[in-house]
């Protein structure tokens, strides 16, 4: 078993509250997951993240708390960890839970996505693809069964089949020819899931391995990471990394609708929405995944990558969406961008885009949003805010970032009450 | 009353273990204060930096919060925040400790170091300085008068007279000159402050001024800073900012008794002694250091300011300096330097410096520093932090500031345990 999908409620429209069990614990969805991209959701320390979002019933805020339920959930890239620090080396160190020192569920991509928007030199072929790293130009082949290699040695709860990704726009031949391939593929990520899981950094043992030796330990006297900070692995029944499959086919309804059961043939615990948020109008976007949403079995866990504003996460968890992550609270808090409602008193108005460098922030002794309980608005006012970001203070990236990522946690608390509450 | 200063034990060697109660809470001395140049100790929230340092005792470690007692006193730099945001802006806003949601004491310096070392284009007159902006060339003119009104405006517990600093080495001639108009400009300082400082933000109520007048409040229906996050203005009984005098006189122990002898003719509530650490060997800096100190009232707090490393703050402290200020925590910590005891198990043993970039932390499961409590120490490793600094990720600035600032503050606190309990 390698995870549990508990469905409380299902709405009318599709939407479910549910709670899904992984290995390293509970998650309740329809949920948004902060992405931390290179081990690290950028410039928040793991302290805050296991704190922001929709506050504990009944907690006191204290000055150095945050207060909130934190992030139940993260994203971490396969491609980048991959190139660095390596995906050996975090093996050795016990996986990335250990690693970065969270202890709680995690994901991670295939690299699939990373090797097509970032990579240099692609070239694809039916195993795999060649192609030079970002960083430094170095030469890499990823495969189906390398991508699954590097993703156990990660040992993330989630793992993601490693799929190909067309360009946009693409033509419908292109886009079925591609969608073939990413079939293959996730056919080659199962059988290489089935037969190497047992090797997740922390399946064999409660406490995972040490990566001194005892005799090293001796002698340097000293604690190691899992003296530390333990985590606690297989604290839930689910023993290994759960694969989800990927459905792909462009903007196209019938490749959608193939692919989507072309993958539940292959019955993989759960399945993600690909290739879609690429540029396309978003009720292309919708239609496209409420189409799909359709083809997939109703008593496993939806996943859409990639997307997006907090009221499409909203709209999407509406429809029987579980799961989704974007980089765009952090990337827009890192840019100055906050998210607030255009009616503080009224969660449900609409989602507005503050830019902090403005003027009239300036002397603007409001919180960010009156409305929003996280830490920043807690305390902070947008004078000073505004003052940090125009002064490049590293300080502004962190507050902006631990506003919006609360912004879109407190967003799907509310969206998950109101999904439990409707029949 | 501007402070009280209260000193429980003075050693044989001249070390004072004190209490310094100032507007806005007590400091327990001798204390390290990080630097908060423009009302950010960079890369570290406000809220970490309450919880840094030595454990509270029996506080138990929770994620979300750092568990220490904190920094009691930052330092802001009055050149920074006349220059951006503006001090009539941070007037207009309630202070600095409103502006920033600060709600300890702060000091700020005078503005003179920093027109020295950063400011373009300097004409010096016995009037003041005209200097260009490091920011964007612009024409300004700092005067004794002008700095105290831009640090009133601030409204630090503590503020700096406006000094001239001298290049080094300079001529015994050169140097008695430069001294010479630092002590007029002293005089002129303190009889400016003693007719303005009824004028600072948090001088005339309990709780501040609010920048937005009843009606406009009511209008915007809204939350202001002192509703946010009340600073308790005057809470203790000292009712204004105290000013400090600054004993120059460069390397020549000479001049340094005459500025102190002349310095303490003023009879100001404190005294600082600057123009050392600016490249001179460190014994030469110890040798003026405890000079000067001779001279100056034993009644009264001591400052060196910009000093210095680990074992240079502990060594001033035994001599009898009760305040010390440097961006080496911060500033090293963004670097990937941070300071560790050769053996972990003896907080006496000497201070190295642990280069977290360097191949050999990269598989190193062990924390920063073993015999360290700082929230980084308790959670992290070697390596992941050595990860986060090789890829430019901006936690890597936060947590090794977090771990350098707690080092300076857990030193400081052994010292003031070994200085009352010394005979």
């Amino acid at each position: 078993m390698s995870l549990h999908f508990e469905i409380e409620r299902t709405t009318g429209e599709g939407g479910r509250r549910a709670e899904l069990t992984l290995p390293h614990g509970k998650v309740q969805t329809p949920v948004f997951m902060p992405v931390g991209t290179a081990a690290t959701v950028k410039a928040v320390p793991q302290d805050i993240l296991e704190g922001i979002g929709p506050s504990v019933q009944g907690s006191q805020y204290t000055p150095a708390a945050a207060g909130g339920t934190g992030a139940e959930i993260i994203l971490a890239n396969t491609y980048h960890l991959y190139l660095r620090p390596g995906h050996e080396l975090i093996r050795q160190l016990g996986g990335v839970h250990r690693f970065m020192s969270w202890t709680r569920p995690m994901l991670t991509d295939s690299g699939g996505f990373q090797v097509f928007s970032l990579a240099k030199l692609r070239k694809i072929s039916s195993d795999g693809v060649e192609f030079r790293s970002h960083l430094d130009g170095s030469k890499h082949f990823f495969s189906p069964e390398h991508s699954m290699a590097v993703q156990i040695a990660l040992g993330a709860d989630i793992m993601m089949v490693f799929d190909e990704c067309v360009e946009t726009p693409a033509s419908w031949e292109r886009t079925r020819d591609s969608m073939g391939l990413t079939h293959a593929w996730a056919a080659r990520s199962k059988a290489y899931w089935e037969q190497h899981r047992h090797e997740v950094p922390w399946a064999s043992e409660g406490s995972g391995p040490s990566v001194q030796s005892p005799e090293e330990r001796e002698r340097i006297g000293s604690k190691s990471a899992q003296d530390l900070f333990p985590i606690p692995y297989s604290l839930f029944p689910p023993a290994h990394q759960s694969l989800f499959g990927i459905v792909q086919g462009g903007m196209y309804a019938d490749l959608r609708k193939e692919s989507a059961e072309r993958l539940v043939e292959m019955d993989l615990p759960g399945y993600a929405i690909g290739g879609l948020a690429v540029g396309e109008p978003r009720e292309v976007t919708r239609e496209m995944i409420a189409h799909t949403l359709q083809f997939l079995p109703a008593d496993k866990p939806r996943y859409v990558m990639g997307v997006g504003y907090p009221d499409e996460i909203e709209e999407y968890a509406r429809m029987g969406v579980d799961m989704m992550d974007c980089v765009l609270p952090t990337r827009a808090g890192r840019h100055g961008l906050l998210f607030i409602r255009e009616d503080p008193n009224d969660r449900r108005s609409p989602v507005v885009r503050l830019n902090i460098k403005k003027q009239d922030n300036a002397t603007d002794q409001r919180p960010i949003d009156e409305g929003c309980h996280c830490m920043v608005c807690r305390r902070y006012t947008r004078a000073y805010l505004r003052h940090l970001f125009a002064s490049g203070e590293p300080l502004a990236g962190t507050l902006n970032s631990i506003h919006n990522l609360s912004f879109y946690l407190e967003t799907m608390e509310r969206v998950r009450n109101e999904l439990a509450a409707t029949s």
